[in-house]
């Protein structure tokens, strides 16, 4: 079975076309997901890479190309949302416990459309406990695990695994060793993934 | 007839794809296509734009990128080149006098070859004086045209207007007012400027 590593971070923008798009995508081309929540916030932070504050026009831009990525590939976006999230490190604390517990990759996709159609940001009410009882978890459960300090570790460990293979934003993809950033490389690295080298 | 305005600055490092690729990817389409030089770094500067500069891992990926991206659309390159080149306004000055009498494009293809083949920097010896010999132009001619005063104000006011219309970066496309950065977004420019929107 062909692999590929899914380096998802709640809190990108590009990250939603993604989200909505790599099931059928990985699918069509016979390739394995795995989802691995880290936190870009504090690897970007630490690489010095501010990719949009300061920078209107880039800013601008990247709502337009989003709306623009979303129609070509038949998904609908209110952009621009709430950005940047206040809860981005709670959002994707919940995603790991979720990605162990295996309703990960669904609660993700929950919490981004809730974000993309109706503004609601990840990782807070009403998002967060409507996107968890979505997909069939009690937040009472979820939310105190999610908060518990072995998880934060957890998901300190898995970014500076992330920093390690050389990750520097997200959404990014591993296929046999090979990384690819961007949404824009998706097709890349599945095709990669299945052993279509260019 | 459909048109787009290519906004190329020699320098950037993925305008290699893209100038390489344009010339087929339009005709194909239909497109006819205006080349506008600009000075991407004097307004990525202002913009505190500052893409891999103290950003090792991003850097290391964008070699291997574009050598991934270069395969697969057919083209050699041998990467990482000398980066970023310190000739870069000269190289666009010699674009702005290239690109008003016509032979613009050319040299701007010849220049990329020298680089990405050679690691021989745009806008300097040998590379400077034998693209232009390449395309049937004498260096004592031109290159006093280019490092004229007038030649700079042209290329700051063109810089300005790429400012104006949200440019931030190389390369650039404008269809129908619609602004595309990147080679990997030359496909969805062209499809605009065709008239084929998502």
């Amino acid at each position: 079975m062909h692999k590929i590593d899914f380096w998802v971070s709640i809190g990108s923008t590009y990250s939603f076309l993604t989200v909505m798009r790599i099931g059928r995508e990985a699918a069509a081309r016979g390739v394995s997901v795995t989802w691995r929540p880290f936190n870009v916030r504090k690897l970007m932070m630490a690489q010095q890479n501010v990719p949009f504050a300061g920078k209107p026009a880039k800013l601008a831009y990247m709502w337009r190309d989003v709306a623009r990525r979303a129609a070509r590939h038949g998904l609908s976006a209110q952009v621009p949302v709430e950005y940047p999230i206040p809860e981005l490190e709670k959002a994707n604390l919940v995603a790991t416990i979720g990605c162990d517990e295996g309703w990960g990759p669904d609660y993700i996709a929950e919490t981004y459309r809730r974000w993309f159609h109706d503004n609601q940001p990840p990782g807070q009410a009403p998002n967060l406990t409507d996107s968890l009882i979505a997909v069939g978890q009690d937040p009472d459960r979820v939310v105190p695990l999610a908060e518990a300090p072995a998880t934060r570790r957890v998901l300190n460990m898995v970014t500076a695994e992330a920093e390690a293979l050389g990750l520097f934003g997200a959404p990014s993809f591993v296929a046999d060793g090979e990384l690819f950033w961007g949404d824009d490389r998706l097709e890349d690295a599945l095709d990669w993934a299945a052993g279509a080298r260019a």
